[in-house]
């Protein structure tokens, strides 16, 4: 078995109301590509957040008291400042001009995912407002538009607690198991594994990222070659409940 | 630029003594495939601690009285504490069974990365006493034997916080930047990018252990296309200083 990953480039500015899925399918065959069922379809949450409108004009944004009090604590913008706490369930750190919440989706990660990045200036993005949804909806317009409904994964990029440099993790899943269970499968020398689980999800938007980089203006990546346990997984049993974090 | 990642299958059981680059070598040629320039090579930890001689026998292991005390804590075997220990700088967790510790290269990781599945009853591994130099040394011998010196990293898995399942992350890296740094480069708006370093290395062992697998057979991976820095690097870089670290 081969993996292949292909970028999905010639996708261009994604505009609110945008179908992604349909965009996708005509990148894919400007690029001689077409969809083979098992496929995966990668996609940033950059990009699914333009289509579905989430991108906010700071100027529309004032500022609560203590978006004020923590932006000036953590050198920020206190109108992102008052986004990142509207998206937050909780603030898990703020310092150092870092702040790390949980979302109101359970993620835990810095500024709640509010980016400026690869946006006009003046705007800020917000994370989808429900990521695995969004990777059906787009798997559903690709089914439409093709013929093949690929498995679809949206992506964030990520820091990562004792290492340094960001990856990109799943965010949202449609179509596969994003967690690999080996629990009672044996080893090379049928002892049972210890290592029980494998967050194939986060491993395929990793892999998908050396394709698209950040400056590539390529929101898209297509994965062949994996051979997923298909399933109705989510993005969301990824999350590990915070109780039962050893880490934390 | 498409991305392809090949399993190294056909390796076998690694003995210690074994000349890892040049079975890998050996392995690639039989299934069809020909190192080219710029190609990288991705091996487990537990296939270069075999080749290192790396692996216990446990009943060699005269456990301390630290060393019985936490494992009864833990529920774990003593001799094996006793070498999580041994391969320890500190302790930064131990409940509920899991032990969390830097190890002597700074890696923070559960169990000091000591190891007992893919290995006969009674045995543990330990991780390769210096893994960017394990992967020099298989670079050095695949060089030797093909031609052609690829860029190599040694992978381990790795839980993370906040989030279930595990990824394959580096642990050793040979001839490519583990970290690609796009400070100070533009975004497609050209304003300058707030993301500013991606660990392209952790996202390559990701990406391989998509082909390699927990049960296959398959320690090495084959990634092709993948356009790095070529650099001195080393995954010593990758790992943050402890009191650098926000999640801690």
């Amino acid at each position: 078995m081969t993996l292949s990953i292909y970028p999905v480039s010639g996708i261009g500015e994604v505009e609110k109301g945008v179908r992604l899925g349909e965009v996708i399918v005509e990148a894919l065959s400007k690029i001689g590509l077409t969809l083979l069922k098992g496929d995966i379809i990668v996609v940033t949450s950059k990009a699914a957040s333009k289509a579905e409108g989430r991108v906010v004009k700071l100027s529309n944004i004032n500022p609560s008291k203590k978006a004020f009090r923590l932006a000036k604590a953590l050198n920020k913008d206190p109108r992102v400042m008052e986004l990142i706490l509207n998206e937050s369930r909780r603030v898990l750190r703020a310092e150092r001009g870092i702040i790390i919440t949980q979302t109101k989706h359970g993620i835990v990660c810095a500024n709640s995912g509010v980016d400026q990045s690869n946006l006009p200036a003046g705007y800020a993005a917000l994370l989808p407002k429900d990521p695995d949804r969004s990777a059906e909806v787009i798997a559903e317009q690709i089914a439409v538009k093709s013929g093949v409904r690929p498995a679809v994964i949206i992506t964030d990029t990520y820091g990562r607690p004792w290492r340094r440099g960001q990856v990109q993790f799943a965010i949202g899943v449609y179509g596969l198991r994003p967690i690999l269970d080996y629990r009672g499968k044996p080893d090379m020398y049928g002892r049972e594994l210890k290592v029980t689980e494998i967050a194939v999800a986060d491993e395929i938007a990793s892999a998908a990222e050396l394709v698209m980089g950040k400056t590539k203006k390529c929101p898209a990546a297509l994965v062949r070659g994996y051979e997923y346990e298909e399933g109705a997984g989510k993005a969301k049993d990824i999350i590990r409940p915070l109780k039962e974090d050893l880490f934390k």
